[in-house]
Protein backbone atom coordinates (compact mmCIF):
# COMPACT_ATOMS: atom_id res chain seq x y z
CA UNK A 1 0.00 0.00 0.00
CA UNK A 2 0.99 3.69 -0.92
CA UNK A 3 2.77 5.06 2.49
CA UNK A 4 0.54 8.40 1.62
CA UNK A 5 -2.83 6.08 2.00
CA UNK A 6 -1.51 4.19 5.18
CA UNK A 7 -0.53 7.75 6.70
CA UNK A 8 -4.26 9.15 5.42
CA UNK A 9 -5.89 6.20 6.90
CA UNK A 10 -3.68 6.45 10.39
CA UNK A 11 -4.70 10.03 10.84
CA UNK A 12 -8.20 9.61 9.76
CA UNK A 13 -8.35 6.82 12.13
CA UNK A 14 -6.90 8.41 15.08
CA UNK A 15 -8.90 11.36 14.98
CA UNK A 16 -12.14 9.73 14.41
CA UNK A 17 -11.38 7.50 17.76
CA UNK A 18 -10.28 10.72 19.28
CA UNK A 19 -13.04 12.30 18.98
CA UNK A 20 -15.47 9.87 19.53
CA UNK A 21 -14.32 7.20 21.93
CA UNK A 22 -11.08 8.64 23.42
CA UNK A 23 -10.31 5.86 25.38
CA UNK A 24 -9.96 3.36 22.18
CA UNK A 25 -6.62 5.24 21.14
CA UNK A 26 -4.95 2.99 23.93
CA UNK A 27 -5.05 0.50 21.31
CA UNK A 28 -2.09 2.18 19.13
CA UNK A 29 -0.08 2.66 21.84
CA UNK A 30 2.20 0.27 23.53
CA UNK A 31 4.53 0.49 26.82
CA UNK A 32 7.60 1.86 24.74
CA UNK A 33 5.39 4.61 23.17
CA UNK A 34 6.14 8.42 24.38
CA UNK A 35 3.69 11.21 24.53
CA UNK A 36 4.88 14.85 24.83
CA UNK A 37 1.23 17.01 24.90
CA UNK A 38 2.07 20.44 25.05
CA UNK A 39 5.46 20.12 26.64
CA UNK A 40 4.19 17.38 28.99
CA UNK A 41 6.28 13.88 28.62
CA UNK A 42 4.58 10.75 28.92
CA UNK A 43 5.27 7.55 28.70
CA UNK A 44 3.38 3.93 28.38
CA UNK A 45 0.16 3.33 26.69
CA UNK A 46 -1.50 2.96 29.98
CA UNK A 47 -0.47 6.38 30.75
CA UNK A 48 -0.81 8.54 27.54
CA UNK A 49 -4.60 7.05 27.51
CA UNK A 50 -4.90 8.75 31.25
CA UNK A 51 -3.62 12.23 30.04
CA UNK A 52 -5.59 12.14 27.03
CA UNK A 53 -8.77 11.29 28.06
CA UNK A 54 -8.43 13.83 31.13
CA UNK A 55 -7.74 16.84 29.06
CA UNK A 56 -9.62 19.81 29.97
CA UNK A 57 -12.24 19.34 27.24
CA UNK A 58 -15.01 16.08 27.26
CA UNK A 59 -16.21 16.97 23.45
CA UNK A 60 -13.87 17.89 20.77
CA UNK A 61 -13.73 17.51 16.55
CA UNK A 62 -10.47 17.50 14.50
CA UNK A 63 -10.34 18.90 11.08
CA UNK A 64 -7.71 17.64 9.57
CA UNK A 65 -5.64 20.62 6.82
CA UNK A 66 -2.53 18.51 5.78
CA UNK A 67 -0.73 15.41 6.27
CA UNK A 68 2.47 14.51 4.82
CA UNK A 69 4.91 11.15 5.85
CA UNK A 70 7.87 10.26 5.47
CA UNK A 71 9.20 6.44 6.18
CA UNK A 72 11.83 6.99 8.82
CA UNK A 73 14.53 4.52 8.11
CA UNK A 74 15.54 0.81 8.23
CA UNK A 75 13.15 -0.26 10.93
CA UNK A 76 10.23 0.41 8.89
CA UNK A 77 8.91 3.17 10.33
CA UNK A 78 6.87 6.06 8.88
CA UNK A 79 6.57 9.49 10.31
CA UNK A 80 3.38 11.30 9.84
CA UNK A 81 3.28 15.10 10.11
CA UNK A 82 0.02 16.58 10.47
CA UNK A 83 -1.26 20.14 10.43
CA UNK A 84 -5.24 21.24 11.46
CA UNK A 85 -7.65 22.94 13.61
CA UNK A 86 -9.73 21.33 16.62
CA UNK A 87 -12.62 22.69 17.73
CA UNK A 88 -14.18 22.30 21.54
CA UNK A 89 -17.37 21.48 22.58
CA UNK A 90 -19.01 24.99 23.48
CA UNK A 91 -16.59 27.53 21.79
CA UNK A 92 -17.08 29.45 18.64
CA UNK A 93 -13.25 29.41 17.64
CA UNK A 94 -10.76 26.90 16.92
CA UNK A 95 -7.67 25.76 17.97
CA UNK A 96 -4.68 25.53 15.30
CA UNK A 97 -2.59 22.05 15.68
CA UNK A 98 0.72 20.64 14.83
CA UNK A 99 1.26 16.83 16.12
CA UNK A 100 3.58 14.40 14.67
CA UNK A 101 3.30 10.64 14.90
CA UNK A 102 6.23 8.00 14.37
CA UNK A 103 4.69 4.59 13.54
CA UNK A 104 6.31 1.34 13.87
CA UNK A 105 5.21 -1.93 12.27
CA UNK A 106 3.74 -4.47 14.46
CA UNK A 107 4.15 -8.70 13.35
CA UNK A 108 0.73 -8.55 12.88
CA UNK A 109 1.11 -6.06 9.74
CA UNK A 110 -0.33 -3.24 11.42
CA UNK A 111 1.34 -0.15 13.15
CA UNK A 112 1.34 1.46 16.83
CA UNK A 113 2.74 4.74 17.40
CA UNK A 114 5.86 4.72 19.12
CA UNK A 115 6.53 8.70 19.31
CA UNK A 116 3.95 11.29 19.19
CA UNK A 117 4.07 15.01 19.77
CA UNK A 118 1.57 17.73 19.78
CA UNK A 119 1.42 21.56 19.90
CA UNK A 120 -1.35 24.12 19.93
CA UNK A 121 -0.15 27.06 17.04
CA UNK A 122 -0.71 29.87 19.18
CA UNK A 123 -1.34 32.65 16.89
CA UNK B 1 24.89 15.12 27.02
CA UNK B 2 20.94 15.64 27.92
CA UNK B 3 18.72 15.15 25.08
CA UNK B 4 16.32 18.39 25.23
CA UNK B 5 19.89 20.17 25.30
CA UNK B 6 21.20 18.64 22.05
CA UNK B 7 17.72 19.32 20.31
CA UNK B 8 17.92 22.61 21.58
CA UNK B 9 21.81 23.00 20.19
CA UNK B 10 20.96 21.61 17.09
CA UNK B 11 17.84 24.01 16.43
CA UNK B 12 19.93 26.56 17.30
CA UNK B 13 22.46 25.73 14.76
CA UNK B 14 20.40 25.04 12.23
CA UNK B 15 18.26 28.11 11.55
CA UNK B 16 21.34 30.06 12.76
CA UNK B 17 22.72 28.72 9.35
CA UNK B 18 19.46 29.16 7.36
CA UNK B 19 19.37 32.73 8.23
CA UNK B 20 23.16 33.30 7.77
CA UNK B 21 24.64 30.49 5.57
CA UNK B 22 21.86 28.41 3.75
CA UNK B 23 24.25 26.90 1.44
CA UNK B 24 26.16 25.15 4.54
CA UNK B 25 22.74 23.53 5.75
CA UNK B 26 24.35 20.97 3.32
CA UNK B 27 26.48 19.24 5.78
CA UNK B 28 23.33 18.73 8.05
CA UNK B 29 21.93 16.10 5.39
CA UNK B 30 23.15 12.64 3.83
CA UNK B 31 22.56 10.85 0.48
CA UNK B 32 19.47 9.33 2.16
CA UNK B 33 18.14 12.52 3.72
CA UNK B 34 14.38 13.54 2.98
CA UNK B 35 13.13 16.79 2.93
CA UNK B 36 8.86 17.48 2.49
CA UNK B 37 8.49 21.35 2.30
CA UNK B 38 5.45 22.33 2.18
CA UNK B 39 4.33 19.02 0.34
CA UNK B 40 7.11 19.39 -1.89
CA UNK B 41 9.46 16.16 -1.67
CA UNK B 42 12.92 16.29 -2.47
CA UNK B 43 15.69 13.60 -1.63
CA UNK B 44 19.52 13.83 -0.88
CA UNK B 45 21.81 16.59 0.82
CA UNK B 46 22.09 18.39 -2.63
CA UNK B 47 18.76 18.40 -3.78
CA UNK B 48 17.52 19.78 -0.35
CA UNK B 49 20.05 22.72 -0.43
CA UNK B 50 19.66 23.39 -4.00
CA UNK B 51 15.52 23.56 -2.94
CA UNK B 52 16.69 25.78 0.10
CA UNK B 53 18.96 27.88 -1.39
CA UNK B 54 16.34 28.44 -4.32
CA UNK B 55 13.09 29.69 -1.96
CA UNK B 56 11.73 32.92 -3.23
CA UNK B 57 13.38 34.85 -0.17
CA UNK B 58 16.87 36.16 0.03
CA UNK B 59 16.89 36.58 3.71
CA UNK B 60 14.74 35.52 6.62
CA UNK B 61 15.10 35.37 10.28
CA UNK B 62 13.76 32.40 12.04
CA UNK B 63 12.24 32.76 15.97
CA UNK B 64 11.73 29.52 17.59
CA UNK B 65 8.96 29.26 20.49
CA UNK B 66 9.20 25.45 21.25
CA UNK B 67 11.35 22.57 20.81
CA UNK B 68 10.53 19.40 22.08
CA UNK B 69 12.66 16.16 21.78
CA UNK B 70 11.87 12.30 22.31
CA UNK B 71 14.33 9.47 21.13
CA UNK B 72 13.27 7.87 17.79
CA UNK B 73 13.60 4.16 18.70
CA UNK B 74 16.82 1.58 19.01
CA UNK B 75 18.85 2.86 16.42
CA UNK B 76 19.62 6.01 18.65
CA UNK B 77 18.05 8.71 16.52
CA UNK B 78 16.17 11.40 18.06
CA UNK B 79 12.79 13.10 17.04
CA UNK B 80 12.53 17.40 17.13
CA UNK B 81 10.11 19.21 16.75
CA UNK B 82 9.88 22.65 16.54
CA UNK B 83 7.54 25.92 16.24
CA UNK B 84 8.22 29.38 15.80
CA UNK B 85 8.16 31.91 13.33
CA UNK B 86 9.81 33.32 10.43
CA UNK B 87 10.52 36.83 8.82
CA UNK B 88 10.95 37.72 5.61
CA UNK B 89 12.87 40.69 4.71
CA UNK B 90 11.01 43.11 3.44
CA UNK B 91 7.75 42.00 5.47
CA UNK B 92 6.36 43.17 8.20
CA UNK B 93 4.57 40.46 9.23
CA UNK B 94 5.99 36.98 10.85
CA UNK B 95 4.78 33.33 9.26
CA UNK B 96 4.29 30.91 11.95
CA UNK B 97 5.79 27.49 11.24
CA UNK B 98 6.29 24.10 12.26
CA UNK B 99 9.03 21.75 11.68
CA UNK B 100 10.44 18.55 12.45
CA UNK B 101 13.58 16.93 12.11
CA UNK B 102 14.55 13.06 12.63
CA UNK B 103 18.43 12.84 13.81
CA UNK B 104 20.52 9.63 13.62
CA UNK B 105 24.11 9.68 15.06
CA UNK B 106 27.16 9.80 13.05
CA UNK B 107 30.29 7.50 13.07
CA UNK B 108 31.95 10.73 14.27
CA UNK B 109 29.76 11.19 17.52
CA UNK B 110 27.25 14.18 15.77
CA UNK B 111 23.92 14.07 13.85
CA UNK B 112 22.74 14.07 10.29
CA UNK B 113 19.34 15.14 9.60
CA UNK B 114 17.14 11.85 7.88
CA UNK B 115 14.13 13.25 7.92
CA UNK B 116 12.50 16.75 7.52
CA UNK B 117 9.14 17.64 7.08
CA UNK B 118 8.56 21.92 7.17
CA UNK B 119 4.48 23.19 7.22
CA UNK B 120 3.68 26.91 6.97
CA UNK B 121 0.74 27.47 9.83
CA UNK B 122 -1.79 29.44 7.59
CA UNK B 123 -3.65 31.33 10.01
Amino acid sequence: MDPDAVAKAFVEHYYRTFDGNRPGLGGLYQDASMLTFEGDKIQGAAAIVAKLTSLPFQQCVHAVSTVDCQPSGPGGGMLVFVSGSLQLAGESHTLKFSQMFHLMPTPQGSFYVLNDIFRLNYA
